[in-house]
């Protein structure tokens, strides 16, 4: 079916409003506001052409509960890949990284470890040392210490989310906190946010019964919060959203109608077998293709993707102190 | 709605035949069998009264997948505490234990652990050396040391699972493997299987679209795979289900209806906010209630739980040998 024209589709603060006031209250909102703040002073962040940048990367799949007393739920894949190597290189660039992700989905430094770290790279000896085992001591050293340097520096901030009212709840107060750093807040939008949910007051409070016949469902479509972030609530920021399609055809036009529907700087586009080796990046003058540089030891299409996107960011800002 | 009566909702071969014939193929089914076989025949493992014993654990939930290229699924909440802590107790008792798991849901002896153990219980020093956290030292060496020490003695196998189809197909192959050990076998079923699903061949194949309007899904019941498993797979086997529900007049009346239906030795019945306090064993000659005994230092509600079957098993093993 074809998106419909903006303007029916264009989502009001009331719809958001009452899409908050329906969910269920976020645990923990002032020691999380509490935690944004300090990071935001700790780094002495403000708006200014020579400021330092904040990006807000978002990761990982949003779920959708539905039951209230949580047993069923429906997920949308993202192992937290994009994000978390992203965020690696926004620190390397010189960014500041408010890093909302999934709980479980990969963490920045840790993308090349095993599955279960801690069973397979490790082992203990006859007097009951721990050891890390040879063949990931490097992978080991640089999750423990690149992070930790990150985190300790308070370059880098992290917070967890599960559901979809979570994920929307905490980028909220991020778009709170982050509001006054003007042109040079950064949001990067790499999570895969639910398109439908069960409204948590028509949801079963009990589990669901499995009865003898099949089990219909309606889910409601999830408001689109994209508009009213970009225009109510971070209206100078630079934006980056991501559009994940397993149809290629489908993808880049569907990438298209969401940079100009949301007024986005870029979106790039992940077709799903190929993302890991090309992404393409769709912006109003145009598309760039970015792929993956095997030939410079580099191995991730984060880095030239996040090169590009800096020196795009650069541009927004010196394009909103020239116009101010 | 009430279940049927059995004889309406028992599942035939043919219909698992047809399920199993439907789903996608398992990779590595070869593997599987071989790893299996040798797990058997490295521990000797035959059926007789003295012989040692084996129990199956399942643990974690499944997903069921809504598309053929899965971007979006339904899963099933369960962390595999019950499972993962049950196979700690197991293997103290002497089992071999095959620990049929979900992907990234807990392992045994590390339930203690915190979310991300790698980044919370290690750091690195100014010699960039890896050192514990002293104060997760010792739930660090016991997950390495006793996890490791299961695995390499021979007694612990892991099997690792992510959708409905996969845990059904290797629950089939872990059947055939255990057949020859006739009452020696137990079967610990704590995974939370999915009842309802997409079936792979009216699955989309590409993603959904987000419409502009709402949802409407229709899922199928999972054929039930308990009675084929029982009664043709390894009826000499011991049974154990699970029950878990959130009022508690269902879950009991639940349990009592799934232990007659399926003919299992015993349902552990789990009230979700309890479970970890307080479960309660369901049998033909009455319910028994077993509380986690907060006197002895022992923590686990599994502790008490895992004596009691284990001294069923012997009755069962025992009566097994007495028939024949």
């Amino acid at each position: 079916m074809e998106d419909k024209p903006a303007s029916s589709q264009e989502t009001s603060l009331d719809e958001i409003k009452c899409f908050f006031d329906s969910a269920p209250p976020l645990k923990d909102e002032n020691s999380i506001s509490k935690k944004l703040n300090e990071f935001l002073e700790t780094n002495s962040l403000s708006a200014g052409n020579g400021s330092k940048r904040v990006v807000c990367v978002t990761s990982g799949g949003t779920t959708v509960p539905l039951e209230q007393r949580c047993v069923r739920f429906i997920d949308n894949f993202s192992s937290g890949h994009r994000g978390s190597t992203s965020t690696e290189y926004f620190l390397k660039a010189g960014y500041s990284v408010i890093f909302l992700y999934r709980r479980g989905s990969y963490q920045p430094y840790c993308t090349s470890l095993p599955d279960d770290p801690l069973l397979e790279c490790f082992e203990l000896t006859d007097e009951s040392h721990i050891q890390v085992n040879p063949s990931h001591s490097d992978a080991v050293k640089k999750a423990i210490g690149e992070h930790q340097a990150a985190v300790k520096g308070g370059h880098l901030l992290k917070l967890p989310y599960t559901t979809i009212f979570e994920y929307l709840q905490v980028l909220q107060l991020i778009a709170i906190s982050m509001k006054t750093l003007g042109p040079n807040a950064m949001y990067y939008l790499a999570a895969a946010v639910s398109d439908f949910y069960v409204p948590w007051e028509s949801m079963a409070i009990h589990k669901i019964q499995s009865a003898s016949g099949p089990l219909d469902m309606r889910l409601a479509q999830v408001p689109k919060m994209l508009p009213v972030l970009r225009n109510d609530w971070a209206p100078k920021a630079f934006f980056i959203s991501f559009k994940l399609e397993t149809d290629i055809d489908i993808l880049l036009k569907k990438a298209d109608t969401a940079l100009r529907k949301y007024k986005m700087h870029a979106v790039v586009a992940n077709e799903l077998l190929t993302r890991k080796e090309e992404v393409t990046v769709v912006t109003t003058t145009g598309n760039i293709s970015v792929r993956r540089d095997k030939t410079k030891g580099v191995t991730d299409v984060e880095s030239p993707l996040i090169d590009l996107l800096v020196e795009k960011h650069s541009g927004h800002i010196e394009d909103s102190y020239r116009c101010s």
